[in-house]
């Protein structure tokens, strides 16, 4: 009661029925596992919850279990909902990228009013916040997308959160995100990343990444179980071994868990589970944005056709009994390889964030964004899927130097890759002639060789464009001539037949 | 004076001023490289073309040149040209793809009538294709979408055609169409492909593969040259020699004449020549469309990633000095080893087509299109960039069994694969530790090994994913259980901590 009358003094909704003081300082739509686990860790951190879902069944049976006892109050209507939060009111959706998170800012817009933020934490494709940060900018609204990474566990014991778009919501949103959010090293893995979808956009490239450290992982375990021939039981110690060194991570240590894993008749339940890999798009995403922008992120583009490649599985049986290859028999010193392999997958791996890199700085001079790198490898060195000892030394590069032109340029992973690329060498060969596929290694390796070449095949390829199509050619400014002038499309009649006309002039 | 009496005869313009009888049996607009030979080409068989171009003075230019004394005739506006041309009117449009083609479509739309032909020719996006064609079918108007491959050469004297659209236009154009088209072993390399896009997809389909059959010719040149140690000119040999085996091709065929063209200095022009490759998009569409049907077209990702690679020479030249490798040094048979090469090239080959007709069949069911599978072989066997003896096998094994899954079941192709797979082995292999980039040879190779195995490493894969984010598995059929049901979505509590909701719920 003295909260409604503190209420009325304040002036808030002068002439309609009293009501209660909001009190809630985050609201959270969608209790779905990520929607729950978020409203527990604010509620940890001191912040009062406001909690409400479509089937709204959904909010009672959350009260009356999970969120029992803890600063958590829900609502069964948008309306409600709204009216628990104070202003400006920060309402963040977890539901289903797309569709769904328009519905729902279009069934909350009638009830907030200008500065109020409306925070999208789904999977949404960077190009639909653009979109919506511009909408909502129009209406006084601020949005913001944010990547949420950490799965279940990160979002209820600290995610990684990468917040973008509407900048003036920053300060009324730092405190729930930062206090949410995963620390490393005391540092609190969010920091805000930049315009409009920036935030999603990065979190893409973090799921890309993600899908390439979880394919060279597989990898590593297919060439561990087929090419050394060991248990899973004895390569869940070496991935133990494995997260002792370079290679600690949280999916290194949740693989080692993995195999160690039995089912009931004391077998590896690993090994019985259906070899089709599902995805969400936002590996597809990233490759696809790859090609866009021309960059080459090989390995996530490889990852992501992996995971296509094993989702066809009736056609792969089919296949396996038409299609012959070498049986793999190891021979040699199996601790030595062991190691070759630990290198590999550190090379490959160190490939992967050079090159998600070079997309994210390749998309910020494209949409024209201010991106911190220090401060997205930071956001990931703790919370989300793809964290690690790694991301530090990431951290550190690009913090001895903003500017950094490639990861690796760094003396670090200058190094790193340098040390490793025998082992690497050693793998990718033994793969090929094992029969054991390999194709994140292999591309990143090719990758490494190609970016490494100073002349690439690549004439060869401009001068059959200039055969067939007369496509043009340019001259390397050592071998400039007069007939060869430096700087200028070049058309050669390669034949003696055919005209003169060059297909820079293919336009009518 | 006689053809304007039979016109008002015919009753054509009543009332107005007397024109002549249209003598034009086929229109084409714009007059660039592509354009001009295919005027030339269905001159020569006896159609009398109208020519027309946006800068008129092309037209004039053309007339008095290569046109004259043809059965060419021109016009100097949109009006006159349409004028000049029988019903229904065939009229091609060769201009840049995009605006320009909507533009003249427009500037064509008020002189046409019911029942007339607009023909795109150009190197359209199959999606545009599938809106124009709906877009004039409401206005009774027939659009037809070409894919035209062959380059000058091609289109001078036989290119492959692959029209798709509204089929009521294949009637009237199947006359000019495979006149003017290749002929191989008799058969005009053009037929029918499907309706709206159909025929721009084969058309992007096909230049996908044609970046991966060049991208495989670069990497077997680059071996030759750092790896062998060959000259240009006995690299030329080889292809000379290769293009007398299973890999008779046109691309063969230039690469040697290229490899053997010298400069004035008497050395080979193609080592001067830049490698920074370009793209005209239409790679990237497949590789694009191929992450978007989920189908693992990883030779052709690859190709256009190494175009993007090479685009980046500047920063490659950076990299160049300070990134090493090893030194390659051959040891061994060098005939033995180039011979390996020859069954590398011809096995990433069957590949890159196996991948290439998996991802049509893939977009034929996608998009409810009929495809005819050997007509499409059929279409690529001459006249156009990827024309092979290579095609004629892939005809024969589509003609003996259209339902073909995979071209890796076909006898011929299985037989030719497993003949050439040690050889393949033993170059990828040696790529690697040469550090000489092979990426297509690579995942060519990484493909067939997965595409073969029944039980690939993505049961971890799935299981990382279930314990990160709840995403749920499948049980192998085969070890399935009262706890481990087949068929359904099972979750399991990985760490014994969190909740039981798994992310099938991750819908507010």
């Amino acid at each position: 009661m003295a909260d409604q009358a503190v209420a009325r003094l304040a002036g808030i909704n002068v002439g309609a029925p009293a009501r209660p003081v909001p009190s809630g300082d985050f609201g959270l739509i969608g209790l779905a596992v990520m929607g729950q686990n978020l409203i527990l860790n604010a509620a940890d951190h001191g912040f009062t919850v406001v909690a409400y879902n479509r089937t709204v069944a959904k909010v009672d049976r959350f009260l009356e279990n999970e969120a029992k006892g803890k600063s958590i109050v829900g609502a069964h209507s948008i309306e409600e909902f709204v009216s628990k939060l104070k202003k400006p009111r920060r309402i963040m959706l977890l539901v289903m990228a797309g569709k769904p998170v328009d519905d729902f800012i279009e069934s909350i817009l009638p009830f907030v009013e200008q500065g109020d933020i409306i925070i999208d934490g789904g999977n949404s494709h960077f190009p639909d916040s653009n979109r919506r940060a511009k909408y909502l900018a129009a209406k006084g609204i601020r949005f913001v997308g944010t990547g949420v990474s950490g799965g279940e566990e990160g979002a209820r014991y600290g995610p990684s959160l990468m917040p973008g778009g509407n900048e003036e919501a920053w300060p009324y949103i730092k405190d729930v995100f930062q206090s949410i959010a995963a620390k490393s090293d005391g540092e609190a893995c969010c920091d805000w990343v930049g315009d409009e979808g920036a935030g999603h956009y990065v979190k893409m490239v973090h799921n890309g990444i993600e899908y390439g450290d979880m394919q060279l992982i597989t990898e590593a375990y297919d060439i561990l179980k087929r090419g050394v021939g060991l248990t899973p039981n004895e390569i869940g110690e070496v991935f133990d071994k494995w997260n002792k060194g370079v290679l600690d991570s949280f999916l290194i240590e949740i693989t080692r868990d993995i195999l160690k894993y039995n089912d009931t008749d004391g077998t590896a339940l690993v090994e019985k589970i259906l070899d089709k890999a599902g995805q969400k798009g936002t590996g597809k995403w990233t490759a696809i944005n790859a090609l866009d922008l021309g960059m080459p992120v090989t390995l996530i583009g490889e990852a992501v056709f992996s995971r296509c490649l094993s989702a066809i599985k009736d056609e792969r049986v089919r296949a396996s009994s038409l299609l012959a290859g070498p049986s793999p028999k190891f021979e040699g010193d199996k601790q030595a390889f062991i190691d070759n392999l630990e290198q590999a997958l550190y090379a490959s791996k160190i490939i992967s964030y050079a090159q998600g890199f070079m997309l994210i700085q390749n998309a910020a001079k494209e949409y024209k964004w201010k991106l911190n790198k220090p401060s997205i490898a930071l956001m990931w060195r703790g919370g989300c899927i793809i964290r690690s000892v790694f991301l530090k030394d990431i951290t550190n590069a690009y913090r001895k130097n903003p500017d950094l032109e490639n990861l690796l340029f760094d003396d670090f992973f200058n190094k790193a890759i340098h040390k490793a690329q025998a082992g690497w060498r050693d793998v990718v060969s033994k793969g090929a002639l094992w029969g054991i596929p390999t194709p994140a290694f292999s591309t990143a390796l090719s990758f490494y060789d190609g970016y490494r070449t100073k002349e690439l095949p690549a004439n060869l390829l401009q001068a059959q464009r200039d055969y067939f199509g007369a496509h043009t050619f340019r001259i390397k400014p050592e071998h400039a001539s007069e007939t060869f002038p430096v700087d200028k499309d070049i058309h050669v009649n390669w034949t003696g037949r055919g005209g003169n006309v060059s297909a820079s002039t293919y336009i009518a």
